[in-house]
């Protein structure tokens, strides 16, 4: 009952069109496999960290969409407490890419960042158009997100050192499918040029510079 | 990436098919008329405290479904606090209802429970067939999300004692309407009956006495 | 697989971002209360078949969002024939208001034209912001669809001589609901101005003259 | 209007709670790589045609999802017809597996089956907990519907040669990954045993023999 009367379209609250979508980065990655992750996970921590300062310096929104792990209880905060705790295998990763004031998060309960959450009003009530997309894991959770990205029609980039999987081989071919098959473009964080747009602030256009 | 691998069907996690949603109920009442809505709630306080303490006792899982206030952040407790700083008009209603260690809550961004949020993954996992509705307005979130939950095929209760909105009338009126035209059950709290059912243990049928 | 590769942004393919969207109308009224409904539907026949065919000639997309009577076989035609059948209740106003070549329909199998169906995706396409809501009932379809056209924010008009319902009371209730609470515009369909815009052929502000 | 008052829980409308989804096989494949989908294509009939018939005989419900060809005007018979135009690559395909009278059809925007559709409402309206995944592309349209699947929990098995891919080589690497990170079944058609239930008729377990 918050919010009644007439309300008009949504209006960007921001200077970008851009956002930064970063998935499951808090994470214990206590599940199978998640001892194979983990070395990849911290070379992404060098590339997203500075990348994310990047774009909150520029104003670009940063989205954490993470999964509930089973919480249903819309706590942020108990998410991240649970993958920092003490021996969490993701503690450091997680530490690390800890969410800023200024950042949003949203929990979801399945693989895709868009399923059953409120992702897309987000994304209308900050004028979004364009979706820089990251972390864990490429070939699943930023794999399905992309494809969810693609049927809503978002132009999507996907950061291919801000991205990890179990494998090389897994996170490789989950690059090559999204770009052969849906289009999507891939290019390394330092490829993405921010710059100042004229009127509005920051801007950063999400194209690879070659 | 939380939870790979195969998963089954989704298997009710409590004892109980039917769950308790609270709606907008930790509310700061800071909005046009809210004053107006001000009495009923504090009446409503009286019946849906009790009652969902009932509820808990008899392992009817209790589900708030509150407005994010434009917060965006999945953090509920950031939503508690706002709703019950000093001066906010909602704060003895909140801190009457708060929500206790075992419930769920969940944000939503719109009037409807349903909408852009995780309430369907989450009535699924917990095997809910039956839905027990109450909290503020009656005429607005609860009426729509109502509707929703019955466009979802749920079998609806909605508790006329632990609703309500700015006037008699308008709760009356969204009553009446979701009675006559979409068939659902109104009730009153303490019409609601608690039996142990004999294998799983508790067990509330949704249905009035008489 | 028919549509791979990228894709950009929806773009507009008609010129004008308002849509015209007729709920229910190929509809066989078999149902308690049809009775009820048919002389407002006559009725209702006499404005809308008029302000269609005004909107087709001003290049705004006429929409039909109609009941799949539980056919579930993405089937227009079928409906339309098993709604003007002999002996069907609604067969004249069916007739009298058949969709035109350049219309587009779309089943929904629930109350709201936005429940499981590719409405969203087609206004997408359309490029629609606004919508003139009209159809049957008008506590029922039309209320529901206007509802969830808000929480999409959509810009929306209902026109109060397009729509009818079984009585006089619940048509103008579900009105007068629709402006007090969601704020909602209400017209009548000769309040809707359509002017030459001076560039992309037609628009029609979805403003009532007074 | 048409289904107004209460309505029931779904109830399974068949005594089968599998369903055979279909997917994009009425195809003109008239886009980039066409050519190189045809010939597994017509290998693709000569099983998926007679499993089809099998499962009708069963009592398993067959369900035809389809890319709507940017038609938006549902009705599957003009999908139909542009496919198996005189020159339509797909002609032969699209004849072959030509819906039976007894068939749904819904049809889709996007890629995924599930994306803008009615087909949870359908397999609610069914009672399936179980689908059998076939049609055009492995690795684009059925695997994406079958990821969207396994987020609403079905139970799934995608029936290797029933699918096909522009090579080898996508169909394969489809197959593995659905195995391997979500953990669908995979098996040939005539691994699918159909045995008579008790009660309810035919049942058909998605379950390989092996």
């Amino acid at each position: 009952m918050a919010r009644t009367g007439s309300r008009s379209r949504p209006r960007p609250v921001r200077g970008s069109d851009t956002a930064l979508l970063i998935i499951d980065v808090i994470n214990d990655l206590e599940f199978p496999g998640g001892e194979r992750v983990l070395p990849w996970a911290l070379r992404m921590v060098e590339r997203l960290g500075p990348f994310a300062r990047r774009m909150r310096g520029a104003g670009v929104p940063v989205i954490y969409v993470n999964d509930n792990f089973n919480h249903w209880r819309s706590n942020f905060r108990d998410v991240y407490r649970h993958c920092t705790r003490a021996g969490s295998r993701g503690r450091v990763v997680a530490r690390a890419l800890r969410p800023q004031a200024q950042d949003y998060f949203i929990l979801k309960p399945k693989h895709s960042a868009f399923f059953a959450t409120s992702l897309v009003p987000l994304l209308e009530h900050l004028g979004t158009k364009r979706l820089l997309m990251a972390g864990i894991a490429t070939n699943l959770c930023v794999f399905f997100s992309a494809h969810d990205a693609h049927m809503h029609e978002y132009d999507i980039t996907v950061l291919s050192d801000c991205c990890c999987a179990e494998s090389d081989m897994d996170h490789d071919l989950a690059l090559d499918q999204l770009q052969r098959f849906l289009g999507v473009r891939v290019c390394r964080a330092d490829e993405v040029r921010s710059e100042r747009g004229p009127k509005r602030g920051a801007r950063v256009p999400a194209t690879p510079r070659t």
